[in-house]
């Protein structure tokens, strides 16, 4: 799905904040997808939908993990998506056989990239943004965060920190064996296998946590309850947060964050 | 520095915010440096003491971006930093002779990474994680994002989209050439003094952000030219942040923001 902000009318700058989220809403989902697919990865289709039968979300992009072979100038510098030349795209598990193929059209710095499940998602209001982002963070995706704009628009990143990058050609030639793509793509499908164990936990977690919160605002006394229980959370215990939302157990440390810089640090929501 | 959240005294919960933020800041940056390193890398020192230097923030870790060799368990699974042995840790270029010897010690699955700098800082208040979110992104650090915890504590983890990550052995087994390693070692290298000019973009374009907001404060008549600046701004011109913060070519395009799930999202905070 796209992001249509740029197309948003400055009249609605005006308006109330409720109203002008129900407009960008409206306006966003109601635009034809731009994206190279043109349609919402199936994978990911449940999340998008739930999130947008919610007032408080709406999606304006996605995608749902994909394997990439991406043929990039011989520089040496980050590749640009746009400037190069995709040699091969993929959602799905893939073979030696398919990269072998497309390699033969690489002239250039061809990298192997694993690129794992992303969400945008618009929010209502800030504690929308921090119930999402609490929800990412417990189904794994540790590289999450909030974009609060000067207008007060506000953006949940979904990200991982599940991800592959390997070059295999240089000015096109070949740099590794046919037996380390092999070995590479096993990598990269177990990669996708576990984004899309992620996709589906953050699916349940999502489900469990709207249910909560929609239980817990027509009964004050289950929300006290909630509340008591969260002081108390710690180590981001699963149990705390429902059967049906079970982080796996690479997920539950801290220390396992792609951002660890060597030692622990805690970025946990609900810790703080 | 190291996080030292789970020290902080239950009392200073009922605490002004405040308060309660000057309190936790004291004690972090009073606490013994439990990192590996033990202490701030050299080339995040500034940037580090010009945010501690500032009320409203207090950083809880950093790393200046390394390049790591780790032997993990040959389950083909993320590897945990913590369940494996550190073959390699270096903040500065890299030969392929340091590699080949320390591949000698790998028993499982070796990974050569490039990991970027990263910066947790704590913040007083949203709006100045806000500042700090969009400075971190006019300097190329697209990944990014706020945390607002359940009782307000606000993070803003600045994170970059330029990473590597390359296997290079499999049960012990080298499955690349030395001339391989040679040609990673030189993208690992370029990466590194990318990711050195970026942290100099930062530290600059933070530097000229918080002078404008100490005059602004003082000038009213100057917010308004400002804020008149920023409705205008589009695409990020560098020149509308000041001449002391360039942001490179490569750096302006939302386009090439690694999230980018194959078209244009706009995830400019001043953009929202």
């Amino acid at each position: 799905m796209t992001n249509v902000e740029r197309s948003v009318p400055k009249t609605l700058k005006l308006m109330d904040p409720s109203v002008q989220f129900r407009r960008s809403k409206a306006q966003c989902l109601g635009k034809a997808d731009l994206s190279r697919r043109g349609s919402v990865d199936e994978d990911v289709k449940e999340i998008v939908q739930l999130l947008n039968s919610r007032d408080q979300f709406f999606t304006t992009s996605s995608c749902s993990g994909r394997i990439l072979l991406i043929d990039g100038d011989s520089s040496g510098f980050e590749v640009q998506k746009q400037n190069c030349c995709w040699l091969l795209v993929t959602h799905k598990p893939c073979i030696k056989d398919d990269v072998m193929v497309a390699l033969k059209k690489a002239g250039g710095d061809a990298i192997l990239k694993f690129e794992p499940f992303i969400l945008h998602v618009q929010c209502r209001q800030l504690q929308d943004a921090q119930l999402l982002h609490s929800v990412a963070i417990d189904s794994g995706f540790r590289n999450s965060g909030i974009t609060v704009g000067k207008r007060g628009k506000t953006m949940l990143a979904v990200r991982s920190t599940h991800g592959l990058e390997v070059p295999l050609t240089h000015k096109g030639k070949l740099m590794v064996t046919e037996e380390y793509i092999d070995f590479l793509l096993n990598l990269a499908n177990q990669k996708m296998e576990e984004n899309k164990k992620r996709i589906e936990r953050l699916y349940n977690c999502l489900q469990h946590a709207l249910e909560m919160e929609t239980t817990t605002k027509s009964q004050p006394k289950i929300r006290e309850r909630n509340n008591l229980l969260s002081t108390h959370k710690k180590g981001r215990n699963p149990e705390t947060v429902g059967d049906r939302c079970i982080a796996g157990q690479n997920d539950s440390k801290p220390e396992e964050d792609d951002d660890d810089p060597g030692f622990s640090v805690s970025l946990f929501p609900e810790e703080y």
